[in-house]
This record gives structure tokens, sequence and C-alpha cells, in this order.
């Protein structure tokens, strides 16, 4: 019997594809639920329960939040990646890794094939495919959803008449929760002129007095928060949740190119991530020099937008997340942030590496470093090659702007 | 008697200077303060006033309000000019397009010089002399405050041993204001741990219902705001600016690279440039394809350090000007904000140039354009070179991430 | 009787083509020979006779020679673009020309179909398609050579079948020839270890000594070769083809990659495009500023890539262009170059816009502009950042480097 | 006596310098001369001679060449670069690393100040500056070229009042010679238009005889030449110069922009620099993937500016090395290239790391990796966003192109 490996999320679609696989196609079916840090313990006892009923040959939870952190968060940390100055690429960024993670599950047990539940019509299918045939070249990947262009009624049908029974209720929105972000998609994000209501958002906002944190971060990765260290910067990273969740921080909604050329628009809370993010690159702007900050955006926007289009083995992806390490040597301070509802301002960093350091003159006071006289040889110089320019060019420019 | 034209504000460096350059140096001082929508009519005619008492030949304002749109304020929007993410050059784009208007002016009178109360450690020195040493390569430039490292101290010493009576008393906090923005320096913008308290901001906060507003901008530029079209852009943008300031909207601290090497952190507030460029950005998302902003990103990063540092005369700011004007030919719409205290919202937008329009297929949904095969087929080939590449490293990448 | 424009060429596969949709699939075959340099009249009337007997409804040479220099190879110059430093995209740049003249034509005629003879296995079919499905949304696009995946014996056989008589025989390369260049693949450009033979391509060394020639430039296009002014500029291309073909100059084998993900290499041998890119290119290092410079490197790497991929229609390449343009304005002068076998040399440049005018100082010699000072001052202040930075990590960068 | 540490090369300037600083200064100075390969031990043996002549206190060679290539060249190469597209920095590489080796041993001796010989017209005062600057903030630095602002005929006066005799002729070309290339500059590069005559060149050209030669690189380093293998790759580097210099391959003329401001032009011929970057990019075209060698190149081009105008030390250039580096792993293989008289052809590769593998498909032949219909439905997705914006903009977009 052939082997499958199906990424199973406990939904109406991957509910669909294990028992179609198992009762239609005859697949000895592996599911596999990897978990990026949107599932309780709770959900997942209920999910595997299901799971069972459904006749898979196993069930298996991969808990991969702190893998998810090493190969990927870190570095959207280190880049400061919000996708179009805005989304912290939450569900992009999740995808590829549960990807990863279930072909590196697939290779190890030997499956010969993969599942996922994708549509035809949105990223994610992408995604599963552009891992999916790297790392397991020659593996067949089974869309059902895709394939049979089945309608949400139909797969309910389905497992109806299989004697399935789950909650078939269509959710007003749909909604896709991860450690670096929950996403918020349906009825005002399919248009282009309305916002979300307060209801759509999962974590509702109760807090109401302003909070003042502090975040600490060593060679760019957040390690303590409020004065306390955390081994694991995923327990830093929730804890920030945590304190800032009930502010309704870091919602907004996410307008952009999808790998299939079509716009998409898509609502998302993400405390955590805007407040890190936003904190991280605070503290670089006193550690990094004008010259580092300028490639690390550069390189950072085309790191965030390869990785949204699937392209994480791109050798490329290496060689710009070596750079971006290389980047943070110095980026170790605090940053102190103050909370209020709907949003968050950046207080001050301090830093042994500010390169603001008093100890080298204050902007707007002269220095000992250099004087009056320097700055004007610097001028003449600086701006030599344009008066050249005029010069050379007078007729030319003479009538422009 | 030689000609010298002053840049004058009528603040204590330029008094001083005005009454050096009269009396001491024996120059005929023609002092003209170029305002850029900084200063009111009263605030004018209090200016000239004293001018004349200080012995100056001439006094002149001009209003470059319009051609400091036209020629810098405009690329900003286009490009969505936010210096280190966050501040939108309020001073730097300023004084570029003072120091030109000087030089022009200095130009038409035959003035043999020019001068300015900079200081020696600040940004402005460098503006200034950029400029005029490029449209006045034989003008000397006279800067008394820089050569003759003057104390604030000494210069109210002078002024007052000459009869001349102002209000010496410092300022909290050293203020600019002009039409795109408003800077706020001083203690704590001193430190890099301290943030602004509420009373440094000259527009204190007294609106707290929110307000729904639109802004309609046509190939990128703001041209309606609720429904009213304006003549001259420079008026929409006021018409923002005066809806939107009560609300506290857009205050932020800048924190970054002068151009003399160190890092300098001053506070601001800019509700309506905030609010444009913002909303500009989030018309382009929707209106422009992934690569115009991908390269857009790109080359106004480093148009707007490049205008930070003075180097506005380079012919290739020229260059990148034209670039973003090619860019804005679809860039028009209605963009929906809401305003609340200290933040505002960007609902969305309605543009005929969307191309998220429901037309061609809405994402998340199998669209007429193409097929689950078609899909499929892309993302092999997208992926193709990938996957070659990890066959054919297979012994390299395995040890990898 | 439905109508359909072929791109012909009166090779084996568009011959195929031509009868099978007017003989097997009954449409109204207008066949189309679009000619970017490449054809001599003689060729065309040969092509010509041939189409008459196949049985096409109508035959039309369209000459897009000077709107194939207007709308790609005057940015191909603009932008010095040498694909991976090395290939002029020759090939290219024509197909997308083509194909945009082919949609051009459909449309005028009505045509509901058009058809290619591209393999499944190049870049053309994607150049073609790319461009079709922009400009011709409505219409079928036919491909009979991809999609009946016809062996070269099986069109033979086709042919002879239905008495077509032509060379059948298969040349030992595979030569596409243009104004832009002429493209030589086969046998040796298969493997990636040789070299093409001598015999291999088309224009024969005959030159043997050295010639001296002077190139003139107008605002970055080519205007008069060896002091004569030609009206059209693709008259000049042809002249400085003249003069340097028989020196064998000019060739080169590009490796790059395809469009599908795959390395290709190809051989060809383009003497005008080299000498008029790398001519061009000096004269920009005369009279262009630093960053002009470094900009147009940038973004005509991605330009050149771009276009290779059949993104032409992509907006964002009319951005770019508009960019390139706009840096033309003083790139005006003589270029000297010396001609030699299988190479040539530049020798210098004249124009009244070269920023290296002795006027304003020699490289090596002090000069009026500026004094030893001031590059003291200037130098101390361009490091500043860098000593600070030093001063401040100087624990970690000890040991660094 | 204050100790001061002397770039000395044992030319004029450097002459002056020494007894200058000894007789007129009363300096205890220690001459060091810092050998990137430049220098034969005859040479070193007479320069050593008269260093002591001149009353320092110490002599000494400081051989950095291998340093020269692990802190410098060996990044070159990984970029490709070639400044201006022509020029491998042959001069301004072997500054920097000059100067830092100078700060190092100034550190370690505990000298108070540095001294270098360069005039106030060039590229070299602002390296070495910059490099003592950051390295010896408290260091004085001495300049006597610079200040005095002496002609050759008074240096000239002054030492033979001392009672030195050197040849005090002075030559038609000044020549700077070291391991990545020898510059030569004077009468015809001061002028915009002339070349270089044969008899200007060091090396005269001797082979007529064509040759192939083998460079093999492992991870993007040469190593080995002609199949034999060097323990140093400096030694590599030197056999490739030594079998290409009688050819006179990699002659060129450099016209760029100096530090300053103006344009500069200086003759060079690098053969083995010239060899070596181009066979390892053509190694890289076949091994790397198309984003690899895009941001290779972008990056790359930045660092060879930077480096040229002094930067070294500003952290950002760490960070791209750390980019460069880790795109190598897979750039390992063999280049075949032939030498002619005056040029070299690349003749192709052979690489375990090919992309261009026939396992995985030919371009040009249908191959197993996907069908024809994979490729039109990439293409279908692939154009989808611009084909989208001109249903769209269908008004806007008729009456352009």
């Amino acid at each position: 019997m052939k082997k499958v490996v199906l990424a199973y999320s406990g939904g109406l679609d991957t509910t669909f594809c294990a028992l179609h696989l198992t009762k239609d196609k005859g697949y000895e079916v592996h599911a596999v639920l990897v978990n990026t840090g949107g599932f309780s313990k709770e959900e997942l006892a209920t999910i595997e329960e299901r799971a069972k009923v459904l006749g898979v040959s196993s069930f298996n939870v991969l808990d991969v939040t702190k893998t998810y952190y090493d190969e990927v968060i870190k570095y959207l940390v280190f880049g400061n990646v919000l996708k179009n100055q805005t989304y912290p690429l939450s569900v992009s960024a999740e995808r590829i890794l549960q990807a990863k993670s279930l072909a590196e599950y697939a290779k190890s047990i030997g499956a010969t094939a993969v599942a996922h539940g994708s549509t035809g019509a949105g990223n994610d299918q992408v995604r599963f495919d552009m891992i999916f045939q790297t790392i397991l070249p020659e593996a067949e990947i089974i869309t059902p959803i895709r394939d049979l262009k089945l309608s949400r009624e139909e797969e309910i049908e389905y497992l109806k008449k299989h004697g399935v029974s789950m909650n078939f209720e269509k959710a007003a929105y749909s909604i896709n929760k991860g450690i670096w972000g929950t996403s918020v998609g349906g009825k005002e994000t399919l248009t282009s002129h309305q916002g979300l209501p307060e209801s759509a958002f999962p974590t509702q906002v109760t807090a109401s007095e302003s909070k003042d944190i502090t975040l600490e971060f060593e060679q760019g990765e957040l390690r303590s928060v409020q004065g306390i260290r955390y081994a694991n910067p995923v327990d830093a990273i929730l804890r920030v949740q945590e304190l800032a969740a009930p502010y309704g921080i870091g919602r907004d909604i996410h307008v952009g190119d999808t790998i299939i050329g079509i716009k998409g628009r898509v609502g998302f809370e993400a405390a955590a991530p805007l407040i890190i993010i936003k904190s991280h690159q605070l503290l670089e702007k006193h550690t990094l020099t004008k010259w580092q900050m300028f490639w690390k955006n550069q390189l950072a926007e085309f790191y965030g937008n390869h990785l949204h289009e699937g392209h994480y083995l791109d050798p490329v992806m290496r060689n710009l997340e070596a750079f971006l390490a290389d980047t943070q040597t110095c980026v170790s301070g605090k940053v102190h942030v103050s909370l209020h509802p709907y949003r968050f301002q950046l207080v001050g960093v301090e830093s042994p590496h500010d390169l603001m350091s008093s100890k080298f003159g204050s902007y707007g006071e002269m220095n000992k470093g250099y004087t009056a006289d320097d700055v004007k040889g610097f001028t003449r110089i600086l701006g030599n090659q344009t008066a050249i320019f005029h010069k050379v060019n007078q007729n030319e420019t003479d009538h422009e702007n």
C-alpha cells in the first residue's frame, strides 16, 4: 500500500482529504499536523481524536515552533520584514516551515507521496508544491481539493455520507493562527474599500490603561522581556504577545501581490511581531551605520517577497540570511515601549553599542571630533562633482527645475 | 559696497548675522525670508519690522510654498518617502528649497555673497553650502555663527549692546515649522532613551471623537479632501492638516544619520504628511504591479537619503524624479481613512485602476483567468531551478538548515 | 472561417504550421514575417513565394526595424545592457518586438487567433505567449509544434506528403540573425566546456589591418559614424556592423538562466552592439555623475533580465525607460575606437559635457576648487561614523579581521 | 622623542618625508615598506640601503601579500569586482591594506604619529587618513608633501642639499605595481581622448602563439593552474600572471570618479586579475541561481565602490563579505581559457555543481522535468498581473508605446 503523508489541520478540507485518500484511493495515510504555535493542547487532542475516526494509519503532531523561530522568524526580525511595509508574513512564513517539516517527515518514513488540502486559488498550493518538489523530487504530490474542484457543500455531503460529524458551520471569517500572527480573511477583505469590524478580530481589546514595557535584544534576537531572560526566544515572543494582545495592537489589513499575479487583501492581528520588529529596528537605528541600514532594507524587502512566494529553498536565501546575521553583531540593548489601546509607541533605547553615545559629541553641538573648517572642506569636496556638473552643463541645466 | 543675501528667519542667530554683516562688515545686506509654509502673516509682519531696525538694505519674503510642493514634496509623496521608515523629511526638504530660492534670488539681484546663520554642528550648513556652491560657484559664502563660534550668550550681549530688543528667552524646545511637518528638538531628544512629553508638541490634542475622511489622488497627487477639489495641492495638504492635527496624529521621534556622520534624534509632528503618504502608498498597493512597487521602494529610499544629505542638485535626482513621476500614471482614486486620537487607520480604497478588481477574479476563488493545472505547471517551472540546484548539490545541502 | 495570424519565418517549423493550420484545421491563415533586420530582400522574396504555395490567405512582411530600435534597442544602449555582462540580448529583444507587432497586426485585421512555431522547450514560447495574452486577451494562441510534440522528421514527412519542397537538410548550427546580433547554437553550445569553432560563425574574419573609427552619440543615441550623420539611427548601427564585422569582433558565448529555470548556452556574434554599448558606456563614464552610473547599472541589469524573460509589457519597464532616457541629456560626444582582428579597443572620448574637463582641475594635480585642508576636513567627516563605530565597539572589533 | 611610522616606498616623496621628519622635525622615524607583491628582493635591498642613509631609526618590510589576498583580493574575486566594468581596483585595494598594516604596526610599537607621502590631489590621502583615523584615533597624521605643497623640483633640491643621491629623473609614466595589477598614469591619461602607446606598458608583448590554460577554483578561490595545486592562492595568481603577461592581456584605461569628486583616468595592465575574475564569473554562471547572480552583482558593485573610496572599515563591508563568501559554496570547478596576443577567450567550464548538467534536461530540448502544458500554465500565471494591468487600464495604455 502506498504511503502518503497528509498535511492535516483538522479543518473541513483536510478532513475530506484524509477520508478520501484512505477510503477512495486506498492510501496508507499518515496525517501530520505541523504546529507552529497556533494550536493549544486541547485543540490538538480534539483534532487527534477525529483523525483516528477517519481511518488514518497514523496521526502525529510535529511541534516545530523552535525550528520555525530558528530558520525563519529570526531572519524576519533581523530584516525587520514587513511585506509592503505592513504585514509580518504571518501565514506565508508558517506555510514554508510546515511544508519543509512535512517533506522531511515524509522522507524519514519513506512515504512516496505527500498530500495537502490547498485549493487551486491561493498562495499556499504554490508554497507547498515548491518545497515538496525540491526536497522530495520523486514524490507524488496529491491535492484532492484542487483537483476535484470540490465546493464546500460537496465536501460536507461526502463527509456526512461517511458518518463524519464535525462542526460544519462556516465561520464568518477564515482565521489562521500562528506564533507570528493571526490572519483574518472574509467579507470586507474581499472588497478594496472596507475595513474589518471590531468583532472580526479574535482577540478583543480589554486593556485601557497605558503600560510601559522593556524588551532586550542580544545580537538582534529578543531575549528578555520586562527584565526576565528567556532561554527560548519563542517564550519571549509569547510573553510580548501576552502583554500586548489585550490592547488590540498590531491590527491592520495587508494588500499585496499573490504569487499567482492577482492582488489579495487580508486582515491580521500581530501584536508581538509588530512591537518586536519596530523595537528591533529602532535599536538598529542607534547601532548600525548608514550603509548597513541601507543594504539591510534593500535586501530584506527582497528576502520577504521571495519567502512569501515560496522560494525559501533558493540558495540565495541562505546567502541573504548570512548577510542579515552578520549585521547583528552589535544589535544588543534595551528598547522601551509604551502600550496603549490600538497602538504602541517606541520611547527609546539603551545600548552599549549606541553610536549616538554622547561621548563622541551630540548632534547640534560642536564636538571634539571635527571643526567648522572640517565641515566646510567636507562640503566643498562632497559637492564637488555636482558643482562641476553644473558648470560644465550650464546651458542644459539653466532651464531645468 | 558688496551685496550679500542673508537667509533671514528673525531668530536670534540670523538677527545677529544681519546686524554683524551691516555694522561690522559693511555689507549691503538683503535679508530674505523664504517661506515654505511655516510662517503666518502676523509672524511675517513682526519679523519684517525688526529686520528694518537692524539696518538691512532690503527685506523680502519669498513665498515658495507652491514651488516647494512642485519641486520636492510631490516627489516625496510619489516615493512614499519616510526616512528610516519614520520621518517625512520635514526640515531637510525645506532647507534645500530655501537654499535654492535664496541662490536664485542672489543671482537675480547680482549679489556676490550669500550668508546663513547655521552653526558648525548640524546638517543645515551642509545643505546651504551644497546648493550655494553649485548655483553660485563664484559667490562668497558667509557664516558668522559658524566662523565666530559664538555662544548664545555672546550673541545676546552683542544685540543688546546695539540696542536690539527681542525675546531673548530660550525656548524649552527648538521648533521648526513648515508645511511638511514641524520638528521638535531638545532635552529628551538629546538622549537615546527618553520620549518627548505631551507638552513639547506645539499642537495639542483636542479631538476625541473618531472621524472618517476621504482623500482623492490624481496621478499620485492629492487633489481632493472630503469631496472638495483644490486647484492648488498645497491647499489640499493644509486641509488634511487642519482635519488631523487636533488628533495628535503623526507624532514620532526620528533617529538617524546626520550628514556629518553622527547620529541625531529629533521629535516631530506631521499629521498631514503621514496620512497623505500612507494613503498614497495604499492606493499604490492596489494600482501598481509587484515590480513597480519593488523598484519604487528601493529608489525612493535612496532619493530620500540623498535629499536629506543635500545632494538635491545631483542630476541623478532628476532621473529618479522622472522614474517616480512615470509610475504615477494610474495612481488615481479615493482613500478612506479614519482619524482617532494619536492614530489613524487606512480603511480602504476605490479606484478605476484597482488591480484587485473583482472583474478579474478574487484572491482565494478560482477565476476565469487560469486553471488549477496552470498553477501546477507554473509552480513546477517556477521552482525548476531551485529543484535542479538541490539535485545537483545534494551532498552540500543535505547538512544545511 | 476563423482568422489566425501566424508568425512566419519560412523555416521548417513555421512552414509546417502554415500548412497544418490551413489544410488540417481549416483556418484562414495570415502569415506574417516580422523583419527586425535579419532578412535581405532576396530572402524575403523566396520566403513569400513558398508561403503562397502553402495556401495561406495572405503573406505580409512587417518591417519593424525602426520600431525595434525606438522601443527596445535604444533603451538597451541607454542601459548598456549586456545580459550576464556578455550578451546584448540579440534574440530575446527581437522576439518581444516581433510578438508585439504580430499582436497589433492581428488586432488590426480582426483575427481571433495567433499562432507561433515555438517548441515547448525554449524561451520563445514564453515571450510570444506573454505578449499575446496581454495584448490579445481574448485570442486563442495556437502552437502546433509544441502541442503535437513533433520531431523534425515527422514535420518533414508531413511536408513531403503535401508536396512541399524545400531544403530539409539540417544546418550544423541554428542561426538567428537580427540587427542587434546573430545567435549561433548547436553542438558545442550544448556542452558546458566547449567553445565554438571558427567555422560556426556566419561572418568570417577577413580584415587584418587595424582601423580607427569614430562614433558620435547625441543624448545617448548613436547618430554619426566616421563623421557621417544618419537620419535613422538604424543606419548608423548597420554602418558600424559593416565596418567591424570583418574583424570577427563581438563573438562570445552566453551562458545564462532561461525563463524556464534551466541554464542555457548560446554563441553569438554582435560586432556593432558590443562596440556601440561599450562606446556609449565610456562616454557615460565621462559625462554622468557617480550615482547616475550606480543606479543606471542596478536598474539596467533588472531591465535586461525582465525583458529577456518576456515581461516587456509590465508597466515597470516603461518607468525604467523613463529613468534611462532621462539620464541621457548630457551623453553626447565622440568616441574613438580602434578595430583589430577579434577585438576592439576604446581609445577615448571628446565631449562638451566631459566632467573630466581640465577647466576644473585634473586628477592628481591640486586644483582651484579646493585645498589640502578641505580634503583633510572632508576625510575626517567622511570617516566620522566608521571611526565612532570602532570606538564604541572596540571590544567587538578588536578580534575581527 | 616622538615616534612616527612612515609609509615608505623609496620614491622621491617618501624619501623627502623620511629626511624631513628626521632632520627638520626631530621625529624618531620608523620607515615601513608594506609589500603587497609589487617589489622584488633586489628592489627591497636597494630601498633599505637608501633608507638607512636618511637617518631613520628603523626600516622594516612588512610582507602582507597573503593578508592582502585573504582580506581583500579574495572578496574582489568572489564579487567579480571590476570598477566601472573595467578596472580590478589594483591600486585602491592595495592602499587600503597598506594603510591597515601600517596602522597595526604603529600600534604595536607605540608610535604616536603616522606619516604618508600623499599629495593633496589624489585618492590615496583619503584612503590613508580614513584607515588611520579609525584604527589610530589618537595618533597625529603627518603629510609633509600635502601640507608643504612642495613641487617636485623643491623636493629634489632639498634632497640634494642634504647629500641624498638617487635617480631624480622623472619617469615618463607613473607606475604602481602590485599583485592585483599595475597602473600606468601620465601624458595621454591626463586627456580624455588619447590611448596609451604600446611603450607605456611595463610588460611588453612577446608571445604570439595561442595557448590553452586551465584554472581550477575551489569554493570561489583559484587553487590550481594547469593542473598544479598551490597551497597559497597567491602563488596561483602569480602563475596565471606569468603565463598571461607576455600576451599583453588585461590592458585598458579606467575612467572613473575619484573620491574627491573629479573624474580621473588611469591605464593599467592586469592580466591575471582579468583572467581570474572573468573565469570565476563564468563558473558562477554555471553554478549559481538567477537571484544569487543578481544580488551578487548589485552588492559587489557597491562593495567595489566603497572600498575604492576608503570605506574598508565600515562594518557594512564585513556584512557584504559574509554574503559574498556564503555564495561560494558551490563555485568549484575548472575553467578553460585560451590566451592570444592582447586578448583571451573563455572556452568553457567543468564542474560537478554545473546547473546546466544534461542530467536535468538541455535547453531547447523537452525534458523530463516538465511538459509543454506546464510551460503554458507557467506563462499564463507569470503574465497574469501584467495582463490584468492592461485590461484594467486599457484606455491609459492604448496610446502608449
